[in-house]
């Protein structure tokens, strides 16, 4: 472990985002136009909970790689037919509505922190969202990355090592010069399995007021209870 | 053509950084102190004239894709060999001179010329130079690229079509609204080919003094003498 760090790359929705906010928010903005009432938090936990299995057979090579608009929008058209509104919501809402995940808002303290951390680490997002969606992410809330990596680089998904070890091959550095930087646990482990520095970032509102992991349930490297707070611990 | 542009994707040795100068004044910082004299300048042509031959073999097939530091290697050794000074450089030198590339300077006025397109476009590199070399000339240079794309997204070097596209669709873009940006008639035609809208930056001194492509040779969509002008001409 007597290696510099080189580079931090990050976890995006949920680590850097608020995807259960904006979700939320675009929810209510798309359907209450139609005249229809739902549970806005609820929709955001469905639409979100539909992720993983849908990631799930792409791992598993049931199905190709795809950019996540297209899981998004399969697993929107999932919820909509489980909540019954399935003829209530036309195709240009759902299309409107899937981009609600390049709409997203950075939590209060990442941007700031992370032009404090680029002083010293390269940086870039290691997401399973698609390279258009960080840039939109990105220019949205003023994030400043130096390459962008993640799935769509791997052509696989996290929590699959080639997607940490993809990252840090593309930067020429070897793994344990790399951390990964997130809110998940089952991220972490995976990027810590795969030969990479971890740190966890406390997001305890991330599901919702009060539903977030708050402290990491696996070994890491570093521990913060925001990314500013990383950045102080970090030295930077 | 009607369609807008939405992103500027840029060739980068050439047309946005003067390799043949810093290359020039790598070479004789690495020599000097081994007591060899050489003429800098054909110096780093002969370096740069291994380059496409060395790609055209990726291209046909006969060698695997790999980062360009890999091929400048190679062609460093065959420079050094064919001058006759391969028993007197030392393999920590090679190792370091071929680093060179790593730290190029921009042409003067790109890094503001390129804030200012940031303001109304997606930019990102689309080089035969792979992500961390990329990485490495952004962060030197202070240039603010939304994405990497490239050779290694596509693992294939330009001319190939695949390399344009493979930006273009990484961007989630049409192609026609994706405009490639180079001082070279040869990428341009190739990207146009593609499918993509292009643009001509003058640099009268690529190769050194005198030496380098003053007007596209071939048609293209925008030409300008530098890339100050070009943002001027897209009215940014």
């Amino acid at each position: 472990m007597s290696q510099p760090i080189r580079a931090l790359i990050f976890d995006v929705f949920g680590t850097l985002v608020d995807w259960h906010g904006g979700v939320v928010r675009e929810v209510r903005a798309h359907l209450a136009p139609l005249g229809i009432e739902v549970d806005a938090p609820a929709f955001a936990l469905a639409w979100r909970n539909q992720y993983q299995p849908a990631m799930d057979e792409v791992r598993r090579g049931l199905i190709p790689f795809g950019k996540l608009d297209v899981l998004h929008r399969r697993n929107l058209d999932v919820v909509l037919r489980e909540l019954g509104l399935d003829a209530r919501v036309d195709e240009a809402t759902r299309q409107s509505l899937n981009q609600a995940w390049h709409r997203l808002d950075a939590w209060p303290e990442v941007p700031a922190a992370l032009a404090r951390l680029r002083q010293r680490f390269v940086l870039a997002p290691c997401s399973n969202g698609h390279i258009a969606l960080m840039v939109n992410l990105a220019r949205r809330n003023g994030l400043r990355w130096d390459a962008v990596l993640g799935a769509e680089i791997a052509r696989d998904y996290k929590p699959t090592p080639v997607v940490y070890q993809a990252a840090a091959a593309a930067l020429d550095l070897p793994r344990e010069q790399v951390m990964m930087v997130a809110a998940h646990s089952w991220d972490l482990a995976a990027a810590a399995r795969a030969g990479l520095r971890t740190a966890f970032i406390a997001r305890p509102n991330e599901h919702g007021p009060g539903v977030g992991e708050t402290r990491a349930q696996v070994p890491v490297d570093y521990e913060a209870a925001d990314l500013a707070a990383l950045a102080d611990t970090l030295g930077c």
